[in-house]
């Protein structure tokens, strides 16, 4: 039996979506491909979710993962962010569901703690940590594909999480 | 020429998102259709939301309508309830911008004001203002269809509004 299978990490967000994704492989994690979607700032927000949604697909298509890790955000600025927020968490959902690939949430802090060992770690730790774990050549960037890639890690060590299911 | 054209207005929600199509033909409004999309609360969220979505696709394709109108909101109880608002907005968003379809939002106080002439009208003050301009045989039912009929009528009598684009 092949129990090779890959996750993806996502952080959602209207300007800058982070995305990581790993391959594990018995108890070894390797990564598979890591950055961010940024859709244009210019373009209209509808065109921006249309690009972080067909982006998404495409990483769905191209590496299939069995399953999907995402940010959860309990605190938010105001209205205004937490709605955009869920917009582009949207793009990320409903890409996977048409492909019937489970959505899993952790929180930051659960991220970190998987990954760092410290809920509280700071950014830079959980780069540092990651491209230790994940023998990178150089510290995961942007920050936001260093947390996604945090997410997936999280999710292949705990493989249930507070499912979305 | 023909000026006949038609407005999709959506109050999107992640248990009940509703919607109302009208026509306009020079200074006439007619009502085709509405009602509402209410995913059953016992399938995981994603899948919610990809009914939401693939809902929203039929209406666009059914109707094609030129415009969609969209509840703005600004205050809500917290940010779990603003992400999980947002994901359905993300949906009816997603399915115009996929058709080019422009998506302009109101707030529910500009909607109210637009058909009852009252920014603080209660739900059923709104209910009996849209079956009387629209000459419905009785009361528009669910609430959330009359709010989505009330922003369509909005954005036919302002057709620029605050636009998303």
């Amino acid at each position: 039996m092949d129990d090779t299978f890959s996750i993806l990490g996502i952080d959602p967000g209207t300007r800058i979506t982070g995305y990581g994704l790993i391959r594990i492989k018995g108890v070894s994690i390797e990564p598979l491909d890591f950055g961010c979607i940024r859709p244009p700032p210019t373009l209209p927000l509808p065109e921006r979710y249309r690009i972080i949604f067909e982006a998404t697909e495409e990483l769905l298509e191209r590496f299939q993962p069995k399953a999907v890790a995402v940010e959860s955000q309990f605190v938010l600025k105001n209205a205004q962010s937490a709605i955009k927020l869920g917009m582009a968490k949207g793009m990320i959902i409903l890409a996977a569901a048409r492909r019937k690939i489970p959505v899993y949430e952790y929180s930051p802090k659960r991220a970190k703690l998987a990954v760092v060992g410290n809920g509280a770690a700071s950014k830079s730790q959980v780069q540092r940590m990651i491209a230790a774990l994940l023998h990178l050549p150089k510290l995961p960037e942007p920050e936001d594909a260093a947390d996604a890639l945090a997410l997936a890690i999280c999710h292949a060590n705990s493989i249930k999480g507070d499912s979305y299911v």
